[in-house]
Parts: structure tokens; C-alpha cells; sequence
């Protein structure tokens, strides 16, 4: 290893969790990585698993996010992957809500930090955990560089007449009442990884990325940078999710307000994000996964959510296609775009007036890179996503700076 | 004249008005047209205009829509058009919300207006007034036959995948809650009128009909038939309107409901319906005619709202493009899409990957049928819309049976 290589950490914290990795940058290379979940609760789970090691798992107490990191620092010492805290060189921070405020990512200082928590409202379950992670490594590390990685921020380029919405104008200038969507380091990360794939300056491509995973946006990017996006105000909109509508008449809201006799807007809203997509219509499951076997077995609910599934996906980027006059690919990423072949192969099913054409002998469960046919108008990409090596470089470039 | 032609009304009534229009049937020849509006206002307002002839305009009371009834037919014996109210054969009411009930027009009998009445619900604005001119002409004209043309018959057809919202199955099975869509009459006179046109069989069309006016919707209409529409359980979705936002992130009513201090989710909601739009983000008029003015007059707001509203149905020409694999044809019609040639000209700018040419010197205010350049992939159409002819087509049919 060479001497300027560093060892830093990309956190994603969530209210009751705290997912790591451990990399040595500038190689790029993954040390070890981990999980706490069920932090506060009874039996918190805890795993590590080194590169190219076993995966370790153990029901411990962790009462807080300060003791989660601890707890995984001191088992990287136990381990003998660092040998002492000191060698931690730096750690980035996923974000979920940065607004139009955060363009890029940033070193988190204290105006930092009160502008994350100002921007709670846009991501109220969120931020308060992201804000927990990066307070629990100021604590426990307090001298080294901590780095703010916001999903918001590779959607900041959006047109003007993307992110508004037809409202009268004072909900946005009073209010922040905008498109921001989400997924933005996977967006960012596909984007730049396809052009590496295709052998091309990214300010050349015009592509449409597929972040399709429980969660799931579609974003047209052109000339490298996200122009629109499927995700709105907030992650509701869009395409069809595992447990969201994705896109709906609002109108619905007063409706079954009034037939259901519920009389919170707030619990309407909590249907349509938790109890809806492929879990609403199939009354199965919100997992792909599920859905698949039971169209298999010929369930008719899950063959319509799967059917609802694809066609809004297949809309989405039509969308796309007339806005950005044409692409030159079409990126599948995340859980669902990286694993389902099948999934895949129906959203681009039937597309042939765009010569648009997939190779089915390429499209296959851990199929990796182009997957259309030579003569396909449109070239067609699986790319693995990988926020956390974002997050750690971003960390690298501004330790440098 | 022949003798088996016969005289026959096509109505749309408002809550306050009640346009009309007198055909001989089956020339399909108009012999006068009219609207009484501000019906139970003080100063309503009365017009009739023969066919070829001059308009007549007067301020005069009427308290009810059958007074509007007697009303124009006392005028049309007084200026000849018709000598007794017997000639009158026939009447067709239009009525916006059909449900999924009726999905062709039918004659109103007791059960029909029973229909009509529970369907209240879906048009709480609309069918009230549409059974108030059936009415006023069941009292007026109680032996001939009456007719109701349902706006939302022509969706009727649409793909189950496509109707249907992401939603738990409870709420469509229970309550009805689906995209129902509009303006089917017009899709539906365009679809035909195209097939005319191209010379083409309409089972063997896909097209893409814009129905543009102050309310807009687009539909994909695959061998005659629609499978989608851009209006959904209300004609709040779809596109951006003169006044409404068409799809928007129903995240956004809690939200404002908080930040504005307005409680009442309906107020939102008639919000979105009555105050955004063209009007909401230009802050000057929801006409697209004011709006083209202040555009050229370098109002900033006014060519933001412009932009938007154009990008708005350029995405959705992209989505039934990528669901229909393709089209035949694009159709433009109502107020603006007859009207505006820079509305369809900026629409289709820019998608040359579709092969989708227009051809600017067939573009120009006024222009009819065929638009699109020779080599164009896809033809281009601008068709004048006729409502009142699908109404006075169905008298006619559903008399003769």
C-alpha cells in the first residue's frame, strides 16, 4: 500500500440503523463493511463482514448511534483491520434532504450542520438520522474531516420548468414547494460509470437512469447532469414502488378521506406510501421477488401489480425519450434493476419502433454492463450502483483541498 | 330535403347554462346554434345563430333550464327554423361522468337517470346540471327520445393497468377508485375523423389525440380504441391546464395545509383545480392567447408558464409513444390545439429521433388536417373538434333501433 493511502469511512445512518464501509482510498478498495440496525431496541443485530471474509453476526445492545460506531471501530481493531481509531483518515455522510442549498458535496462544519437540520421538513424521517451519524462521529472522532453527500444534489441541475410545478409561484418562492427527487449519488454514480463503459466523454451522453429498488426513480441526464427526475417534493411520485403509488390524482386524498371516514390528510399520505405499489395491488408483498414467483404460480393480483409495475416504468421513460430528444443508453441499477432480468426484459418489451432492442442471451440474474443487441438504436447497461464509493470519494477530494 | 330527415338537439348544460345545437339529421346539416348562460343570475344572457346567419344576442331573465328550454325553441319557430316544437325528434344530453357503467351512449329512461344521479359523486360539478337539462326536456318534449353521450364511454376501454392506481385493491373494489379520464367524446370524434383523413381503417391506427382547450387531456388510442388517458379519477391529472396543475406530488397538500395554515384539504385541492396552471405561474390570465402575448412581450413568468405547459404534453406524447411501441399518428384539437400553431409547433420541436417532423408551412393559425412534413414517420393532424355531431349521431342511431 502506498504511503498517501488512507483509510476512510462512507456512513448511511437511519433512525434506528448505521451501514459502513470501510475503504482504502485512493485505491478504492473495500476493507470491511457492516451494518448495526435495530439500534435503541431490544437486540440490535450487528454484522461485519471483511473483504472477501466471512460475514459475522451478533444480537448485542446498542443504545445509541455514538455506541454503534464505537462498537464497529473497536471490532475493526479486535479484527486487526486498522489499529486504532487514529488511522481513520475520514468519514462521508449520506443526506438524504440538501435542497436547492447543497449543490455538491461539502465538509460538514457547524453552518453545515444547522442548514441539514434546517432542511428537515423536506425529509422529516431522514435527516434527524443523518444529522445522529455524523454528531456520533464528531464525538468519537472529532479531529478528522466529515463530509456531507447529499442525494438531492446531482438533481440540483434540473431545468427550471422540471422542478416547478404549476402551482402559483409564491409556494415555491415562500415555501421551497418543488421537484428535489432522490437517489441522486446513484443517479450520479450510473451516470458516470456508464460513460467509462461506453468509452465516452460524459458531457457527450444523453442517457436515462432506472434506480430501481424497493424505492425507485427514473432521471433523464443529459450531458452528464440530471435535468429531470421521476421523484418529486418528495420520494411519493413517480414511477409504481414496492409499497408506493408513485404518481396519483391528488384528488383521491378528499375522496377516500371521506369514504373511508379516516380524517387525517397524514394518514391518507402514509397509504399511499407504505401500504400501496406492488404490496397494494398484489396484497403479496412489496418485494419484486415475491411478485415474481407468484405470477409464476399464476396469481392474478400479482401479475397485475407486476403488469402495473413495468408500464409505469415504460412511461417514465418515453417521458424521457421525447425530452431529451433520444439517448444514447438506458442504465438499470439498484436491487431490482441490477437483479431482475425479467424486469428488464419487460420494460424494454415491445420497443422496437425506437429500435430499441435488448440481447436476451446478454440479459441474464447477474448480467453486468451492455445487454442490447449490437444493432440496437440504444445501448442498454446493467451498472451495480455504489453510493458508499461516492461518498468516500468525495471524502478523498475534499480531504485534498 | 329528404323525407326521412329528421330534426334533432344536441345539449350540454352547465350548472348555469345550457348550450345547445339544432342538426338535421342524417344530413348532419346545422341549422342553428345557441347557449343561454347566468341561468337563475340576474341578466342571463340568451344567443342564437342560424346556420350562415348572423348571432342574436339578448340579456333576459331565466330562472330555470327549462324556461332556457322553451326559451330557444319559442325562438326558433319565431325565426323560422322550425315550425312546431313536435319536429324536434330527438334530443342528446351530454353527461361527463359515466363511471364504468356506460360505456356507449344510451336512451334515458327512469333507470338511466337513476345511473346518472349515483354517479354524482365522480362529477359532483357536472352531472347535477347534465340531469337538470335532461329534465327540462323531459318536460318540455316528454314523447321524443333522449339521449345521453357520456364523456367518459370512450375510456371506458382502457387497459386495466393502465385505470387502475397503485393503490390497495379495496379502494377500487369498494369506492371506484380509478382513472376514469374526459373529453372521450372528442378523443373519440378525432380517432374517426383521422382514420377519414389517412384514408385508413381505424382498427389499424395508433394514434396520439391531444385534446387542448382550457381543460386538456391526451389519450393513447390503439385500433379505435383508447388505453390511456392523461386525466385520471378527476380531470385535476395529466398535463398542466389553463387553471390546474395536472399531476403533481399529492405530498404537497399536508404540506402546504401546514405552511398556509389552510385546514381544509378541499381548499388545496381547489387550489390545484382553480388557481394554478397557466394562471398560477404567470400570475396573468389562464388563457394560452394572453399567455402567447406576454411571452412576446419578454414577461419572464408568462414564458416559464409557457415552457412548462408545452414540456408537460411533449412527456406525455412520450409515454403513449413508448406504450403504444409507436404511432400513426398525432392528432391536435380543441380551443388551443386547433388554434395555437405555435403550442403544436413547439410541442413537437426537437424530436427528430422519432422521425417526427411538422411542416411549418401547413403550421399556421387555421390550418387543418394533415401538418406534418412527407417524410415525417409519424403524420400530424390538427382536427377540429365536434362534440355536438357525436351527440347528434348517437339521437340518430339509437333512434332508429
Amino acid at each position: 500500500m502506498s504511503k498517501a493511502s488512507s483509510k476512510i469511512i462512507a456512513i448511511n445512518a437511519g433512525s434506528s440503523s448505521l451501514k459502513w464501509q470501510l475503504y482504502n482510498m485512493p485505491e478504492e478498495i473495500v476493507l470491511a463493511k457492516g451494518m448495526v440496525e435495530r439500534i435503541g431496541l431490544p437486540n440490535a443485530i450487528f454484522t461485519i463482514k471483511r473483504a472477501k471474509g466471512e460475514k459475522f453476526e451478533r444480537i448485542v445492545d446498542v443504545s445509541t448511534h455514538e455506541l454503534a460506531v464505537q462498537m464497529f471501530l473497536d471490532e475493526l481493531i479486535s479484527l486487526n483491520i486498522i489499529s486504532a481509531y487514529e488511522e481513520i483518515k475520514g468519514v462521508g455522510h449520506r443526506v438524504v434532504a440538501g435542497g436547492e442549498f447543497f449543490k455538491n458535496s461539502v465538509v460538514i462544519d457547524e453552518i453545515v450542520l444547522k442548514k441539514i437540520a434546517d432542511l428537515i421538513e423536506l425529509a422529516p424521517l431522514h435527516n434527524p438520522a443523518n444529522i445522529q451519524g455524523i454528531k456520533a462521529f464528531q464525538k468519537i472522532l472529532p479531529k478528522i474531516i466529515s463530509v456531507a453527500v447529499f442525494d438531492t444534489a446531482f438533481h440540483t441541475t434540473m431545468s427550471t420548468e422540471n422542478y416547478l410545478y404549476p402551482l402559483p409561484k409564491k409556494y415555491y418562492e415562500k415555501y421551497g414547494a418543488r421537484k428535489y427527487g432522490a437517489h441522486g449519488t446513484s443517479h450520479f454514480y450510473v451516470t458516470q460509470k456508464s460513460a467509462e463503459l461506453l468509452g465516452e466523454s460524459v458531457d457527450k451522453l444523453k442517457l436515462i437512469t432506472c434506480h430501481i429498488g424497493n424505492g425507485a426513480s427514473i432521471t433523464a441526464v443529459r450531458y452528464g447532469v440530471s435535468i429531470d427526475t421521476s421523484m418529486g417534493f418528495t420520494p411519493l411520485a413517480g414511477v409504481m414502488m414496492g409499497t408506493r403509488t408513485g404518481d396519483i390524482d391528488p384528488s383521491l386524498i378528499p375522496f377516500l378521506m371521506e369514504k373511508t371516514g379516516i380524517n387525517s390528510v397524514q394518514e391518507i399520505i402514509d397509504i399511499f406510501n407504505k401500504k400501496s405499489g406492488l404490496l397494494g395491488v398484489s396484497g403479496i408483498s412489496s418485494d419484486m421477488r415475491d411478485i415474481i414467483v407468484a405470477c409464476k404460480e399464476g396469481n392474478k393480483d400479482a401479475i397485475l401489480a407486476f403488469t402495473m409495475y413495468i408500464n409505469r416504468i415504460k412511461k417514465y421513460i418515453g417521458q424521457y425519450l421525447a425530452l431529451l430528444n433520444g439517448v444514447d443508453a438506458i442504465i438499470f441499477t439498484a436491487g431490482i434493476g441490477e437483479n431482475s432480468d425479467i424486469v428488464r426484459s419487460k420494460i424494454l418489451e415491445g420497443m422496437d419502433w425506437f429500435g430499441l432492442e435488448i440481447d436476451e442471451s446478454k440479459n441474464f440474474p447477474g448480467a453486468e454492463g451492455i445487454i442490447s443487441t449490437l444493432s440496437s438504436k440504444v445501448k442498454i447497461l446493467v451498472i451495480p450502483t455504489d453510493e458508499e464509493l461516492v461518498i468516500a470519494r468525495a471524502v478523498e477530494k475534499l480531504k485534498k483541498k
